[in-house]
């Protein structure tokens, strides 16, 4: 089924301990799209400056990636972010933001693109996020991410559209945050209350855990030891998780527990590469065999 | 099979965010006991002092804990520890710890108990743990548990003693304490190198990670919103794996697998009540009733 995602595009510059990166293609839209594109064809609504690379555009185009709805900005830039890894990968440092074509971005819908089924909205403002509600006709599920900045300055905003999805994908520090809770599972089931009837909270190396109405349950990272630089994981497991039900067509339990796997699996391998470069030559065999590893070694024999 | 403890015995003074418990029974063996007896009859060896309640020894007797390795010092005192949680449970801070009679102790197997075929050396020096190595005849399988304290001051003997055991229990930190890698998945392969066959990384909330020549499996702690105090969960978790292979009689992936759920899900009750309050009184049913769910979370449909 049709899976339309809305979010950045962007060119980041990223240190890690194991290198470094200059302007390479990145953004939410992106790597969810580059995730994605193994399960399904991606609608991507975005925006870019006029510096944006051809070869990307191409490499999008290459990957199934529906690139209508990518503004182009004339004499715009394209948005810039750049960052350091700590020596243990496990917290970063914003070295700078150049927000840029993005900073006033207002997704528009290219026609035909208002029946999309599966919607994410990657983490923008969620009056920006509620804007595409608004553009979309009956989506079957619309699932989103946020981050900490809207939780503390948009919240009653970010409560309304809470109510309005039918999932919503953060962190483990986002969920505590939103909820002011101490324990990670009371929250998730905090913010199940809020309306969503799919809360999925992302550990990072450690894993995600799904809430539903009838349910929760965690579900570990892949585990990896070639961890050379994480940018990306969690828009990368958005979009596998995303691509595997657009191609299921269906949300349940069952369903959103596959689709976790899919998206710890990719995410994985996101981790493996600089940026998108992992990523963008992925081949859908490799997801495969490392999916039925994944649930092999969750199998427990009783 | 026969299931050997070895470690202590305690009265600890807890305080978390839900509430304080003082002079409770404790210690990593009766934790472990506690947790083992479950799945089989545990065989304690450990010291208290005079000042020791009859009333948990009878406790742990009722348990099917094998108490003939306990040796109690007339005129001395119990081991002691207290410490403080902080809000969040994912530190704790310890307040005082007064080793007493477990300051020299020096481990000796009773009569009969030199034939154990599973034995577990609890976190005590490597020289401590070493010396209970000798004692027993021919073990099936020996793990061992350790600290950040031991890696500090210690390194010679517990890498000696990593090269004589089948398996090692140990925390996150202390596996890249251990190994000065960054990585977790790294780390617990540097420990195989070391020598044991089985290396178990614990990392609280966030589960475990198993180990073997043949695997790395990560698999995630049972989920619960009702974590009144973790104390013991650790040495619960490795109570019932422990206990589980010993009922299996034997150690291999598969195992393994089982008996780390079944760590999971022990741990997870311990950490529903303060000290050892809901491991004492935990029946054999809810444990079975508790794993099947956690195996069933596990299996993912393809």
């Amino acid at each position: 089924m049709s899976l339309l995602v809305v979010g950045s595009v962007a060119r980041d510059t990223i240190r890690t301990p194991h290198g470094e990166v200059q302007d390479a293609l990145g953004g939410a839209a992106v790597y969810f799209s580059l995730a994605a594109h193994n399960f399904t064809d991606v609608r991507l609504v975005g925006v870019v400056g006029d510096d944006f690379d051809a070869g990307d555009i191409e490499l999008l185009k290459s990957r199934g990636v529906d690139l209508a709805g990518l503004q182009v900005i004339e004499g715009g830039r394209t948005f810039r972010w750049s960052g350091e890894y700590s020596e243990d990968m496990n917290s970063r440092e914003t070295l700078s933001v150049e927000l840029n074509v993005f900073e006033h971005f207002e997704p528009v819908l290219p026609d035909g693109y208002g029946d999309s089924s599966f919607v994410f909205l990657a983490n923008a403002s969620p009056a920006t996020q509620l804007s595409v509600l608004e553009q979309v006709e009956s989506p079957l599920c619309v699932m989103a991410d946020t981050m900490d900045l809207w939780i503390d300055i948009a919240r009653d905003e970010l409560v309304e559209l809470l109510g309005r999805i039918d999932g919503i994908s953060l962190n483990d520090a986002e969920a505590l945050q939103l909820t002011g809770r101490k324990n990670l599972i009371d929250a998730g089931q905090a913010i199940l209350d809020m309306g969503p009837a799919t809360v999925i909270v992302k550990k990072g190396e450690h894993g995600a855990v799904l809430f539903t109405a009838g349910a929760v349950v965690a579900l570990p990272a892949y585990p990896t030891g070639e961890v050379v630089d994480p940018t990306g994981a969690g828009d990368s497991f958005a979009g596998a998780l995303m691509g595997s039900l657009a191609q299921a067509g269906a949300v349940d339990e069952e369903r959103l527990k596959t689709a976790i796997a899919y998206g710890s699996v990719v995410a994985s391998f996101t981790c493996e590469g600089f940026g998108t470069a992992r990523l963008a030559e992925l081949g859908e065999d490799e997801v495969k065999d490392r999916f039925l590893k994944y649930c092999e070694s969750l199998r427990i024999c009783r």
